[in-house]
């Protein structure tokens, strides 16, 4: 009843995460109504992601193809003594918005899951471990989400750090308030580790 | 900070209705951790897309380019005598599920919204009204969404009709209570539409 090359959009757009049927369908029929110069772009862009893309081999940042290592890693203003350690590579964008952080990245490519069947050696932990003494590491901040799986990872990782390399301070980012939530909104957890984790005013 | 190719493909993706700058990087990350069959499929079809699609330029619903009129108009088994009016080609395959409906489509593509400048001179309503006479078309079923936009566009076609082709019944989809949903979180005009248009038992 549609066109091929439609059902065909329409199921190619479908691959992509959370996007079910009525929204691919959305999309197909948006790109058919745009100017073709969009479908193009799109077109163009996605050929150059897997030749053009790469993780770094020391950090697993996302690395253009033709750097040797992440620039993050490389820059000497970079204090490599610091390693903050997150789930995705997208997580480091975030961070380094705040503009806040002068250490360096460590990507552990995902959180511990035993349904999946995901422990720490599917992450880069034993890479993490190997940074420890030739970058004379002081402090690990851990960033993985507060997830359940993230809380795990970060559970796991804090021991494996203290049993190996028990000079090196372990450290995770605070739990509170987000900025601008209602008090009443807040959920038990959030607000329990609120109270716990004060601060002198 | 991130590599370009990554930063292109954010952007192209930030394109699709609806998504903005954390769900364009969602899909750039998963396309680039997925395997690159995705995106070449991705790819390759959003370029035939333009080529291959065009809308039939009597009832404007989607068709392949190598068609001259949709199939479902020119299929004989379909009732000529009966257009069902929708907004967008995509409409059609959503009637088209219920199996329930014999006759034939008209895609206005679009309802009227006068901040968007958009009047019945910009939808395909002259189109229509050219289908009434040689189609000997006895009744127009209006399926605009009910929404204020596809209402008022339902009002001023159901006139222009009246006065142009007062023999033509013109009718509209039914109002009531949908499938699954509680009657205490019915909105007041639903609920009203449903207790007004009640049927026997």
């Amino acid at each position: 009843m549609l066109p091929q090359a439609l059902i065909n959009a329409i199921e190619a757009l479908g691959h992509l995460p959370g996007v079910g049927a009525r929204t691919a369908e959305r999309y197909a029929y948006f790109l058919f109504k745009s100017s073709p110069r969009i479908s193009q772009e799109i077109s163009s862009v996605l050929g150059d992601l897997h030749t053009n893309v790469k993780s770094c081999p020391i950090t697993f940042a996302l690395i253009d193809s033709n750097e040797e290592v992440s620039s993050l890693y490389q820059d000497p203003q970079r204090d490599k003594s610091t390693i903050l350690v997150v789930e995705e590579p997208l997580d480091i964008y975030a961070i380094e918005q705040t503009h806040q952080f002068q250490g360096t990245y460590h990507v552990l490519g995902g959180a511990i899951s035993p349904i999946d069947g995901i422990t720490l050696n599917e992450l880069h932990v034993k890479e993490l471990m190997q940074r420890i003494t030739p970058d004379t590491v002081k402090e690990v901040i851990i960033a993985t989400n507060p997830s359940v799986e993230g809380e795990s990872t970060a559970l796991m990782l804090q021991k494996m750090l203290h049993e190996q390399y028990p000079e090196v301070k372990v450290t995770r980012l605070a739990r509170g308030l987000p900025l601008g939530v209602d008090l009443s909104y807040a959920d038990q957890i959030t607000l329990s580790a609120a109270l716990e984790n004060r601060t002198n005013l």
